[in-house]
């Protein structure tokens, strides 16, 4: 979405923010939700979710003209296979997700007087999960593809509900992100997960954006796209 | 609302597609609702709501432009009534629609670790649900047919929001589809239906459907239509 | 926001649609609802106020150009004291927001297998709530006339985002509208109000209107209106 | 956002009338989400994020082209550093911003049946609570900043999902405005904060303030601004 007279300082910068932002929107909303929903998993998942796709629109109305607001190494990836952002600064953007969005988890941890530093003990895995994240980022990915072809300025819209859908209509509420996969494996909350189960999450994510990239590629053929950047 | 240009695989593919998400979500969602929420039904009924409006919107607008988004043998009937797609792509519509909903209730079963396959038991009938279903759909074309002339672009955005409000205000929580209807036979779970008491819900559908062609066609004359597409 | 093209019969028609499903959408909304919340009126009313926001866009949107969406007589008022409907228009459209609104609440109690004919015995009544719904009535119809100039386009959402969070920071829950005041009096459901306490919300609700045709006259001068119809 | 030429009694009237409304919505949905919600925090919170993330958006449509729509001094000092409103009418602007946003905490009480006149007992103080305010006034002026340069017209959408997101992922529930902070100490109901706990909440604001000052004009350097108003 960015347009190449962007510095690439810049656009790792909205990258780092807008990651801070979405790990800590998508964390510390899960320690709210379960602190206040007297036992109520739902209850505590809802609020989980509409915040979640709540600061999804922000971040990508916001950041999106000046990184491509992937906050999402499966959407990096999909976009360096596209040849539409370099493999270097694809890296670039993978290791300030990763890291930024630590910060985000660590910050929540300091608002919400938890110790900083911990690892989630929350087990998932098995094929059910696995096949969740699959069909999770597949949806992710491909939303962002077709968006991008037929109504861009739709996308920020379009990522902040379909993650709104996929927390509950995928088994594992849908993380469709390696590098929040990552991360969450280090906030033992709501919204974590043990750091033994980040590589089955991810092998099935990346799976997923491949998959994406190829019926996307095929039911969006590239003639007169409206928009190539980022 | 689709081209007439787009070659009729990538249509029935968008439908197969799209179709597979709008029922996944929906019966996904349904059962991450009831294992969550505690026994409060109003709480899942909450995030299935939330969880079916949000789908609508991004695969209206993502395949809208390749297919038309129906998802829906209703609004094919509508639009073939109207004559803006023949019956014979029509038919191809419907099958996929049934077809790969169908592969989109297995997949949250498989995602859920629930068996493959099964049948629903719960009881929907009665001059109540049959109503529900008629005011449902008539509704659902009715706003389809009234924003193709008056505001297009807001498509997503209506049929999401609508089908959002209808869960609530009938009976039936609105299915408004009969090839809905038929798929959440398939499960056995929040969203189902006995397959018995389908034919009565399409009957009332498809009178639904055709009613709000009568009225919109009066209330909408067709001078200077903005979109004849699908 | 109708053009003056558009004849009578279609204009009312539109308006009885409108009121049909609105209130509908209302007090139905507030049937499923309490029937399923198990007690907890919070989500309850959460259920009701999603779906009443939601079937707002989707009215307004559908059938704003066609008969300006009054579906309520006191914005129906404060077009025809700023001279933008006639008096004899005006009185067809309260009729028919009357008459078809109760046909809605009929609706919802066939839908729902529960009495038709019924009269509600909730007492809503006292300062609290008169000026409840003064408030309520005031920010409405400022909204309408000040977006009218401003943006017209964001009608249909701002409408319904305006009595989403009305529902919840009047103490009356925000009726805002005398038609559906007199229709919830024929519901003795969840959304329904006694018939005694109906003149009081009335007069609360005429005064907010009347007063928030004054300031925004004041707030919005009307030099450059982009929109003048309905 | 505002036009120069409007004068400067109707910048103030509009942002006296926007933050009645505001600190009324805010304040009265606590009330009732709390009143209904059965002890259920969650629900109460639930309820007071969406009515405070929709009056958001519907105050900011509609009285942005006024007076730029700021109902917050941390906003108002972001546009006065950055020479975008004059420091003489800025100072107006806090002052209505905090009396009539205490009018909207009385009007409150009055419709609620309260005591008018009361202060609130709620404790938020502490590191967690300071640094969730910090997070949260950045953020949101951030959000505002960044979208008046690459998309000015999504600003009540986003401030209005920023904060509905913010409520849930910042532990201090992100008061983020100096001006609430203060009338919210004047209603000792679910939105209440103790007195003497309003200074620590407001150098934290105004801290974050002028962070998304300094990080914003970073990112986006003014070269091509499309609004350069209020």
């Amino acid at each position: 979405m960015a347009g190449g007279k962007i510095d690439w300082q810049r656009r790792v910068a909205a990258e780092a923010l807008g990651s801070f932002f979405l790990f800590a929107g998508v964390i510390g909303s899960g320690v709210m939700g379960e602190q206040l929903a007297a036992g109520n998993v739902a209850v505590a998942l809802l609020a989980n979710t509409i915040a979640t796709g709540a600061i999804l629109y922000v971040l990508i109305a916001a950041l999106g003209p000046v990184s491509g607001a992937h906050f999402n190494p499966a959407v990096t990836l999909a976009f360096a296979l596209r040849r539409e952002i370099g493999w270097r600064l694809a890296a670039g953007y993978v290791a300030v997700q990763v890291a930024a969005g630590a910060l985000g988890a660590w910050a929540v941890h300091l608002m919400f007087d938890l110790p900083i530093l911990q690892f989630s003990t929350k087990a998932r895995t098995g094929i059910g999960q696995w096949s969740g994240e699959l069909v999770a980022t597949f949806g992710l990915v491909f939303t962002i593809l077709a968006l991008l072809r037929v109504r861009p300025a739709a996308i920020p819209a379009a990522v902040g509900l379909y993650i709104t859908s996929a927390y509950w209509f995928t088994s594992s509420t849908s993380f469709a992100n390696p590098a929040i996969s990552v991360v969450r494996s280090l906030s033992n909350t709501f919204a974590g997960i043990a750091p033994g189960d980040v590589p089955g999450f991810v092998v099935a994510q990346l799976a997923g954006a491949v998959l994406a990239v190829i019926v996307a590629g095929w039911l969006y053929p590239s003639t007169d796209e409206p928009d190539r950047g980022a």
